[in-house]
């Protein structure tokens, strides 16, 4: 209840803060039998961790995951999966200078007035950071829904700051350091990266995520849609600000003639739905897109106040992400890998007796 | 865990299908002590019933509520408060055609795959009219806020389909059944649903909501952030596609200097944060936006199939909104409210000690 | 949160107050395309009635049940049944006596310092008519258990305050309004009771419940465990003071090479267990039995204080049961009934895939 | 949902095999601001460890434990506190003759068909070594507790075996390896004891725990009665087969007019309650007594099945305690305390704007 556990019957507790010794996560609710090794869940951190690129931030976290628990002879047990990852490049010296300061756009104010203290190195519990605990579960839930259903998922980045990437092929996004489904484009932003570090700014970003192959039936009217769920997935990764899915924002302007996918018996015609309707998931790709706002630590000088409620001026030192879009994309499509698990748990607790003659349309097996 | 319970300490379970004898909720976890009358819950409910404009469905229901219990000598006893609002325009037969075919962009065809059995009389529980004891629920989460903080809720449509509505005042809302706060643009939003209508076909809208008055400290990072919880009330509402919160997708091309709210001793300078900054309330006005699909049945004949797969064409006949959006605006309010209150409460089981000397910048009390 | 929904997969969230317009429950997570009537509730809420012999409260309430959801031409559909009880035989002036001043052993004075406010018609909520809802909602738990695993529920007194019932068969249960299996000591129960009603006085009462047929495997390990839920279901039915599983408390004295219940190709050779190792089903039957505390509404004056604080002496007045252990036998067959469903949706959510060799020696299907 | 985490508001999920490389705990929902020490949980938790006297498990595990996250600079800052201990006597070998065969009495067997895999090494999850995270997470609870109401909570060992231990001072639990209220009867429980051992076998035992000044008001209901809660989480504890509150079992056999605690200004003359009516607290002691059943794993041979079901004869080498009850009073403590808490929480959650002018007669502060 305090929000540190993710999902219902498949759930991720996650701990840790920036600069502290350690973070990681509790997974509880895997099945059974699944093979799981410590390469499953590394391969998916290592697309997260920082320091690869001059575009991130350059903190050395080799981000190295041990597995405490709920494994046994390379298979899962059902019982929880403990994911420890020890924090190794600290330096809480960095952060001195904004422990009595609240950077504008930093939950520093918020977490000080909430909880009446807050642990000021690199952000403590509202760091980016603590985003890979989550990816590490992710991991897991990608494998298992790999292997029920064949769903996969994707991602790429589709704008930063001002700049649209056309999407062009999946096959970009694990060549360049955006995520970028383009490859030409990759020098135009580069520069604009390198100008906004000598500028001491910072940009926002658009992250297109989707998952092929899901089944259908996925979601809990009538409040724990499929959709409503992505959405608080989603808006839950630090600096998203808006989360579209399928038309999103499009439909407004659109009539029920045109967005109503329309289906025949080889499958629906268009997906302005993004592979939910009424909350459940339609066998379709379900698509996803969601805004990230500029990182609110920047170098440039700006008006703030002191704990004391003095104006000051605050600029951040160290060593921060000038655009956390940049590796959000790994983090997007594990939250919805968790969701999509949990789902489908959910879905076969209720409805695994079901059986529907009709053909299903969707993709899933 | 089926999704038929919203909020974690102030709980809202709902029941009831459209043409069902009756719909209703059981809040629970409300405050003892709090006067609450049939006409603070009535009231909200008027403004949400159907059947008020030419533009909305013709379904005539009262939605006269009752409260069963949890209210003694008319205050609050700390026990659940059970609203029960009966069905009393019911046209089952209206529904017959479609009880065997999937309308395009309904959740005919996802309830049939999940549940093997669907309700088809009106879309069953799927139906928007679920929204009822939402917005009775809301009502009582509302007048808490108030009484606490003063907290006020508002509302209106920015956009109607294509035609965006400028904001003049929020007098306006009240006086026109599209709750815009616009008084000139009324002829032109009555001419373009007259329009749709005798088109046979619908469109989507844009509700923006304001909860004004709001305590610094609500909100759990670091999943059930505020901003995360507002997403995942809002997408839950039935035809929503996407949420923002603030600047939301206008953050992606802000720079980091202009999108972080800046702070003096006498405030925050903006606002494009939509008042949560990690994921917890600054004390500002929390906005959030909505998009909102066009209703997917129409009278205009689309492609489709039957629950054999066979394909066929389906128009929908009956009573149905041609713009789900138009009574939207106290819905998204009596969600926001929800949120809001459960969040309260979440906020004082843990944080209940806790005293900042800092001055908070913010409104709440 | 606040105490009033039961289960965590398949919920049952109550409502009402003993003297208000109505009780009731919305039972969620149930599986859709099962066969229910009001007539498969109604028994069971028969069984549990008041009014029925001289030896029980004699307020004449039919409890007549209504289902207002979730049902579609007889059949579940998923979504939540909601069950509707109107009370007929309020006499609220019965309790003005009692509005302001405790009861001993009464719930009076812990509502009253709880919510500062409490409704004293009847005890409220406190009242043992709300576990009439509960009843009804595991007539449906009972149902589908029957159906999916062939178990059946058994529940007897086997103790009347001091006099011990000694089992002769299951067949004479429903003969006898103590739900006694055994027929010769009926006269001596009524004697007893006789003797209380006329002394002002009452008495607690131990019943045993059992369920066979029980499907091996379900519980959750390590605070969910299978025994550990019946505990809180059991203790949370009105005036229970304990609880054991199996052998219970004798097996203190006992020693591991008695108590251990040793396996066999055939099965397991005795019981100690009650069907429960480790947290987790055996297979075996699940044999509960419980303490009942005597009514502490009764017309013998006590020493007691009123709301100011002042010495009073307290008598009750108006309609109680005697001995409320009487009508207790249904309520704890429902609250056992509800156990084990919400666990075997939980146990199909995550091992699902799981196929065992090894011969079960359970009874389960 | 899987049934690792305890509690609602105040949570404790652990993680965790008796032969894995570490267990522990991520505690959440824990006010902030409160001063904790590794040395505050180290002190429970040695009160558990094994090895410290020749009549438990020879098995050295030091249980140091280590604070992942959560504090900072002393303080708790309201996030997840993880707590980590490394196992480090592990001799997985002692366990591979019952890998694929059923102790009698042992979750062997209902975990091998629950989950289709068990770590059988020591128990895996099952083991009563998993109580020690419990007893950390524990020790924060009877910390904040104290601080907040100077709730203090004592416990014993009030049956050995055959052997009741008359209480004569809450002085002599220290003292004694048993935690047993008495001095004089050491000499006997080591002798019945030394027995046990050099028969193969062992014994039940029966333990009391105490929480003084507990606040009034704590608890929920009707389902989450606080003795309902505490009942789970005793029945929770590995081995537990019963659980009373107050009187008990006595009260079955007691006529209201002795069972129910009557009240003056001065406070209840007696305590038949335990501390709770109406499942809220009355602001007396909660008493409570726990039935633990003999250990299973036991070096005498008796008869079982093997995994293809085969008879077999099993008898239990390695390290094993021949009363698991001897070291279960710290960890009913802890069990007490993480309830209590959690009510606490809930409580003030709902209900903290209560004010009731009757002088509460408990000893709540």
């Amino acid at each position: 209840m305090s929000g540190n556990t993710f999902g219902t019957l498949f759930t991720v507790t996650t701990f840790g803060e920036s600069h502290g010794p350690a973070i990681g996560c509790v997974v509880d609710g895997c099945p059974p039998g699944i093979d799981l090794s410590v390469a499953d869940i590394q391969l998916e951190l290592d697309r997260r961790k920082p320091g690869t690129s001059r575009h991130v931030t350059q903190r050395q976290e080799p981000d190295t995951v041990e597995i405490l628990s709920g494994i046994y002879e390379g298979k899962t047990t059902g019982t929880p999966i403990a994911l420890l990852i020890r924090n190794e490049d600290q330096r809480s010296g960095d952060y001195s200078n904004i422990a009595d300061r609240f950077r504008p756009g930093h939950a520093d104010y918020t977490y000080w007035h909430k909880y009446g203290i807050r642990d000021p190195r690199g952000g403590g519990r509202s760091s980016a950071r603590l985003t890979a605990p989550v990816v590490g579960a992710g991991a897991i839930a990608k494998k298992w829904l790999q292997e029920q259903f064949g769903t996969v998922f994707k991602g790429c980045m589709s704008q930063l700051g001002e700049i649209e990437i056309p999407f062009e092929s999946w096959d970009h996004v694990g060549n360049n350091p955006f995520f970028a489904a383009n490859a030409a484009i990759i020098p135009e932003l580069e520069a604009y990266m390198d100008g906004l570090r000598k500028a001491g700014d910072s940009c926002g970003a658009r992250i297109d995520v989707v998952a092929e192959n899901v089944p259908v039936g996925l979601g809990e009217p009538i409040y724990d849609k499929l959709d409503a769920e992505i959405a608080y997935a989603m808006m839950g990764i630090n600096a998203v600000k808006g989360v579209e899915i399928g038309a999103g924002f499009k439909s407004i302007a659109q009539k029920g003639t045109e967005h109503g996918d329309e289906l025949t018996p080889e499958g629906f015609l268009t997906n302005n739905a993004g592979g939910v309707l009424g909350g459940i998931s339609t066998g379709q790709d379900i698509t996803v897109s969601i805004a990230i706002k500029p990182t609110s630590s920047i170098r440039t000088a700006r008006r703030s106040i002191d704990k004391q409620g003095n104006p000051i001026m605050v600029e951040t030192l160290g060593r921060h992400d000038p655009c956390v879009g940049i590796r959000a994309t790994p983090i997007a499509e594990a939250m919805l890998a968790l969701v999509l698990m949990d789902h489908a748990l959910r879905h076969r607790a209720q409805c695994s007796d079901v059986s529907v003659n009709t053909p299903r349309i969707g993709k899933d097996k």
